[in-house]
């Protein structure tokens, strides 16, 4: 008789050899019973590392933080039921941004679905469109074909996370009992040669959106020429930037005399020197721009945007009706101005390249631009720097600082709503590299301390910038804290203090339906969960207790820094103020 | 100029009149800038009690207890982007169980979808096909009609929710910015009559499925004649049963002359007595079956079954091949076995009464038929009584405490796994009502604490009965549990114990990628969310902490049960061993 638990056990190591042969090295796991296939045929795949992760919410936040950091494609395993759902957040982050998911959720049998069985819901195209591609490959069967389909499978799943467009895969895996294999059942993972796969990164970067510039390159010049006339400026959002991408940039800045504004999470504002030729980056902008006269003085004639669209919301508003060319290698089209007169498909850094060599009359004729801008950011650095100085310590201080002192090539995780926008306003420039990570795809406040652990297991020592609702947000991301190197640090201001910076303020239930502080005390939360806790409120403290979680080989912990959130607001409030009435002699 | 924050004001409080018209009472938010006129207008409908939950996870949850507990539809808000998803799991939870809830998703404008803009992914249709209905009204308008049309909409929705099929329905409301009125709008919720509406369980009771009854009452009863012949059962599962329902089954079961199976989620095991006619119900079933046999001795010619499929597995697999007929009101089509030969869309209730009185030549002649289950039931009965009075402290005893000393009328929430069947074996009778609540329909792991607060906020003192991992599973939810007065009772035996019970027991790898215990200190998570907290061991313990917590004005908090989970393995085994081979004497 067959063994059917030989047979799922078998389909399933198959379809992890493609999955490993397209690039997987790290699969996430929770805990389950139809799923014991896919967990079995993991644990005997020597090229994957496997973690389990209890909470699925926070599993696919922590998958979604290795594949940020490893550029590789990260499974996902979980039981029939619900259990997929609470993948569904992190899907969508992973969608609008662009992360390489592979979701293998188990499933009943077609026998069982729709007929009131246990833990069975229709799981059938379950997210939607928010995956790059759907497969259900029906029961495993012990049929000739079998291995080689879902070898097949596998590798074709991991590229399809990682094409053009990347993002989550789902593979719906309906397995039939027993989910055991018997004691004679032979099944072991294929032998796959992993070390001759070329990165996954390296597929991305050289594989993406050339086709436009090779076939459509005459309509493309045209569109180009006929909009970059007059004073233009580049535009760089949230996005992965290489060296040589980066320099390609810079050659291209040169040549065309524009300015580059770079998004904190372009990357582009740490490391990345500009080598050969001078420095034409700009992180000011959204303080400068406060200023009425420099604002209308620097109004370009036509805007060059790379990526998504800037965290600031007053760049944003300031690049409103101006002529706008976006590159973006995936299909996202991000422009909430309705400004683009001109997509291309490519990636960023092969366009710099391309266009930098072009033979194309573009650009900038007027020495006065560039130096205008040179000029603004340079008086905002050092009028930001004396404002600083003299004001009570808050978070720009310890932005500042962080930037200051993070080492060499690590990353840092900024969350959403406060963080990313201070962060923008303080972090200026460093001459050593710092990965920049956000979740600014759906940008929302869920799954940080998640994403934050699956970073670092993805390979690079990352510290996190949190608020204290977007902490609390994620609470089952705490037990995979435990052992970071790195720490968490919670700006502990009492509740979304965003909202006190928007026309919400002051109305009646203000506390209670928006800002909506949590009453936990962190530090017995930290210990709850076996973490280092410390709390600061100065910029001495801080500035120890990053030392002390930073280069101590201890775990980096939870370092809450308790903010007085009306006395920043009113530092922000006056900064921006005195900005906007900065005279010419400053 | 138009003051559009006035516009989409006045909107959502003609939505929300409509919502309160149909039923609904109580809004769960979680914070969110986008949902802002959402919030003006609950805050200014007096019907309407509003909870803030900040993870949307928890709030759905949270809405589920509400509605399950009071039987009327419960709203929920939130903001655009990814915290939609986070509402997934109960959302799946409420279409499986038919639990009426009203998602209300603010979303961008159409301008601002699919363009890049901040917190915006695609919400259309989001849900699937896991709602019931889903509209898109549009952006909100200062048209002569809005009004009307958002009323009847808001009426409409809720009715969706309540409908022969109830369950959740989805709203996705676009606003445009300013989301805050001036100061010169005027705009308040309309004076909705909610006195005279009917309660929303009697609207459920009183016109589901009562189309088959009049309408097809010839095929059916040719059907139900041909089916149930000879000896029969009822089987009662996961349900809704009031005492008029009760009463009817009862004398249905009395007409009949066959057992009535009672499910621990039918919720008839307590209270619910059969008043003027005999008592059939029976609750050892899952026990006594695993005695050969008995089980072929007892082997009926026909089942008549109601609602979800039973938690029993043993139960479930020896009714495999008997011909069922099955009743439910909802669309579900409970029959994983593919023995039911009629469904029949209506309440069990109304279809109790009609068959009662219904002029059919059904039923069971044998008098030794019935005879033979009670004394069963009777043996199993003295034997499980004995075999407690003996054995160590177990969940037995736990379960059977907790049935005992729980207040009249109040209810117990089981959760999943390992707790729902050992209730379910040791549970008994009893002769006081007690309102038993499990998260059945998607069967998750998931929701477990935020229900457990929604049931206490919908009306119904309800005490929880988890395991770790479910508990833990809910960390969010644990914010609501504050200030509930009964308390939170988890059975700490170090993982999911489930699979102790399953062919994965003793896998390499099993305790981590398995049973997968969270080391986390549950008095220090206690204290970090401000509950009370009982640890206890042993069957005294346990009386003394039940106890206190529930006959004290102050909170319930949490009681932690320390189980060995070797030793609980053992003495379950034992007790089926011992069943299985108990001869004809005892």
């Amino acid at each position: 008789m067959t063994d059917q638990g030989c047979v799922n056990l078998r389909w399933a190591l198959a379809l992890f050899d493609g999955l490993v042969e397209g690039g997987m090295r790290h699969l996430v796991l929770s805990p389950g019973s139809r799923s014991t296939p896919l967990v079995l045929a993991a644990q005997r795949q020597p090229a994957l590392t496997v973690t389990p992760i209890l909470d699925e919410r926070s599993a696919a936040f922590f998958a979604l933080g290795v594949a940020r950091a490893s550029g590789r494609p990260v499974g996902l395993v979980c039981t029939s039921g619900s259990a997929l759902a609470h993948w569904f957040p992190a899907v969508l982050e992973a969608s609008e941004s662009g992360i390489p998911l592979v979701l293998l959720s188990a499933d009943r049998p077609p026998e069982l679905r729709g007929w009131g069985a246990n833990q069975t819901i229709d799981q059938t195209r379950f997210f939607g469109v928010h995956v790059r591609a759907f497969h259900d490959p029906g029961t495993p069967e012990d049929s000739p074909g079998a291995g080689k389909l879902m070898r097949a499978l596998g590798r074709r799943a991991a590229a399809e996370s990682l094409s053009d467009w990347p993002g989550p895969v789902h593979l719906n895996l309906p397995f039939r009992e027993p989910l055991v294999p018997g004691v004679d059942c032979r099944a072991e993972a294929t032998q796959v040669q992993t070390a001759v796969q070329p990165p996954a990164s390296s597929h991305r970067l050289g594989l993406a959106g050339n086709r436009t510039l090779e076939a459509g390159s005459r309509p493309l010049t045209v569109g180009l020429t006929s909009q970059c006339s007059g004073r233009g400026l580049i535009c760089c959002g949230p996005g992965d930037w290489t060296a040589d991408g980066a320099e390609a940039l810079w050659q291209l800045a040169a040549r065309l005399g524009v300015p580059v504004l770079c998004d904190p999470l372009s990357g582009l504002r740490f490391g990345f020197g500009s080598g050969s030729v001078s420095d034409h980056r700009l992180t000011r902008y959204d303080s400068l721009l406060r200023h009425p006269a420099t604002a209308a003085a620097l109004k370009p004639d036509w805007v060059l945007r790379f990526g998504r669209a800037p965290v600031s919301k007053t760049l944003l508003g300031w690049m409103a009706e101006v002529p706008t060319i976006l590159v973006d290698a995936g299909r996202g089209w991000s422009d909430p101005n309705h400004d683009v007169r001109l997509k291309i498909d490519a990636d960023p850094a092969v366009f710099c390249a391309w266009l930098a060599d072009a033979d194309l009359e573009l650009g900038t004729s007027d020495p006065d631009w560039l130096a205008g801008w040179f000029q603004a950011e340079r008086r905002l650095e050092r009028f930001a720097t004396e404002y600083l100085d003299q004001a009570p310590w808050c978070e720009g201080h310890l932005i500042r600082d962080l930037i200051a002192r993070l080492p060499e090539g690590e990353g840092l995780l900024c969350a959403n709503s406060m963080p990313i926008r201070q962060l923008d306003t303080w972090s200026g420039r460093r001459a050593q590299p710092l990965r920049l990570f956000g979740n600014r795809g759906a940008s929302g406040i869920d799954g940080q301390t998640s994403t934050l652990a699956g970073l670092n297991a993805g390979g690079v020592p990352t510290t996190a910038l949190l608020g204290d609702l977007s902490f609390l947000h994620d609470l089952s991301g705490l037990t995979a804290l435990r052992t970071l190197q790195r720490p968490c640090i919670v700006i502990n201001n009492g509740g979304g203090r965003i909202f006190d910076y928007l026309p919400q303020h002051g109305l009646p239930g203000f506390e209670t339906l928006w800002r909506t502080p949590v009453a936990v005390d962190l530090g017995a939360l930290a210990q709850t969960f076996g973490l280092i806790h410390r709390q600061v409120s100065d910029g001495a403290g801080f500035q120890q207790a990053l030392s002390e979680a930073i280069q101590s080989s201890r775990p980096g912990g939870l370092i809450e820094v308790v903010i007085d959130a009306d006395l920043s607001r009113r530092i922000h409030r006056d900064f921006w103020q005195t900005v906007s009435r900065l005279g010419d002699d400053t």
